[in-house]
């Protein structure tokens, strides 16, 4: 992606996640309606819908030739990810919206030809954007964000997870995470994987680890983490594929091969 | 307590917990020594003693007969919990303080023959005070919180409990606590015990789940959550010994008793 476009790509990505911001806490605190996807735990409102109808619209209008994954739907079915693609996620941390009214985020990802250009994440109530471009470093506000401490071992890191990890699952043995848990020096919910990778890129978290996450879960997230020198894979190591939904670790470069070897002594064989 | 009396603790109290966060925002970016307690995972800062001299130091010179529980040692030791006992953990939530520089907080609670008459929970950072006088109300800096929601069940839930309650523990049975998080809506992980109790003041959590908390982790929380109606005792349901380490369930009492039970069905005799 060519640098004078793709700044003009930024910028008004930039516009319209604050409008959209903007927007959101307009509505939010009037009665918004919630129906239920397949589980109780999987709330999404009107709110999520209109808020991506918004940004599809303004994208569509704009660069017409730009493809979008989006999770409510209004996307594109893309089977390849060629040419510019805005990956996003309207309201990310939804349980929060309903539950906190705060600690939710929109999450935008531009890539180009597979290449992550672009990553936006803004906390809508706490008013703070994460953001990035490719080479370019990462930002909270106007603030730069500090390249990742390598002085960081697995025993005094602080990682992000959720509490099924220690429940049986599908990808590792409960007991291997167990002692997982009592080998760092921290664990952390937040309940919104855009904002736990920003916090992986503002190294307030030395990790995230996640069963199952989708491209316009961790998008934007890839792009601000990798600029502050974190990485970000599936939970064996392995390149994400980002069509498809992944187990996901990011974290500080420091620790990945401890966690990736901690797993993999109770990964189940799928 | 009588009013009056109480206003002036309350005032005064108020006036030294800012100065006390004022004075911790102005040092926590210069280096600051850190040591460890038992372990690792124990971190206290020499600002932790610091700010706990000063508040001490403030309450001994203005209310010479007042007595004093805290976290650091520079407080009374006391056999009960008799006329006024101020008790105070100068920096709650240390493991955040030192990682994230952000989303801990100083806890005062005020008791006076036992029953709590003030709470004050200040979130440093995020410049949030929490507080409350017993009969009249909680707030959240100046705005009122509110009475918690009665219409909230189990299955819609969003408890605060940390990883430890699904590995091997000397209190409930890991499977089950497995299970109950697979029948809730949510867990979350924060950090700070006073933070997370504030938070269920606040109906952001329903309920806050904790392994063993001391009196100052808990005792401005239990003020401020009992006046919006919430409860907080023993996992079993027990009273509280405010001069000793108990494990803690304060939540939404709409909740409390499937809660309890729950618990009850893992429980392993102690």
């Amino acid at each position: 992606m060519e640098t004078i476009g793709r700044n003009e790509i930024f910028s008004q990505a930039k516009e319209w996640i604050f409008e959209a911001g903007q927007y959101i806490r307009s509505k939010m605190y009037k009665e918004h309606q919630i129906s239920t996807k397949s589980n109780p735990n999987d709330l999404v409102t009107e709110l999520d819908r209109d808020t991506e109808i918004m940004l599809t619209n303004n994208i569509r209008k704009t660069y017409p030739n730009h493809l979008i994954i989006s999770e409510e739907g209004y996307g594109d079915k893309l089977s390849r990810l060629d040419g510019t693609v805005w990956i996003i996620d309207p309201i990310d941390g939804t349980m929060n919206f309903v539950h906190q009214k705060q600690n939710f985020a929109i999450s935008i990802g531009i890539y180009h030809n597979q290449i992550g250009e672009i990553g936006l994440i803004y906390d809508v109530i706490g008013n703070v954007l994460y953001s990035a471009k490719r080479g370019e470093g990462a930002f909270k506000n106007d603030q730069p964000l500090k390249q990742l401490d390598k002085d960081v071992s697995l025993d005094k890191a602080i990682i992000a997870m959720n509490h099924f990890w220690l429940c049986e699952n599908h990808l590792v043995c409960e007991q291997t995470m167990q002692k997982f848990v009592r080998n760092i020096r921290g664990t952390r919910t937040y309940g919104s994987a855009a904002l736990e990778f920003a916090y992986v890129a503002e190294g307030i978290l030395d990790g995230y680890l996640a069963l199952r996450l989708s491209p316009w879960d961790i998008a934007a997230g890839i792009v601000i983490v990798n600029e502050v020198g974190g990485v970000t894979t599936t939970i064996d190591g392995e390149p994400l594929n980002m069509l498809t939904k992944n187990p996901i670790l990011t974290c500080n470069p420091a620790i990945q091969k401890e966690i990736i070897d901690y797993i993999k002594k109770g990964r189940k064989v799928t």
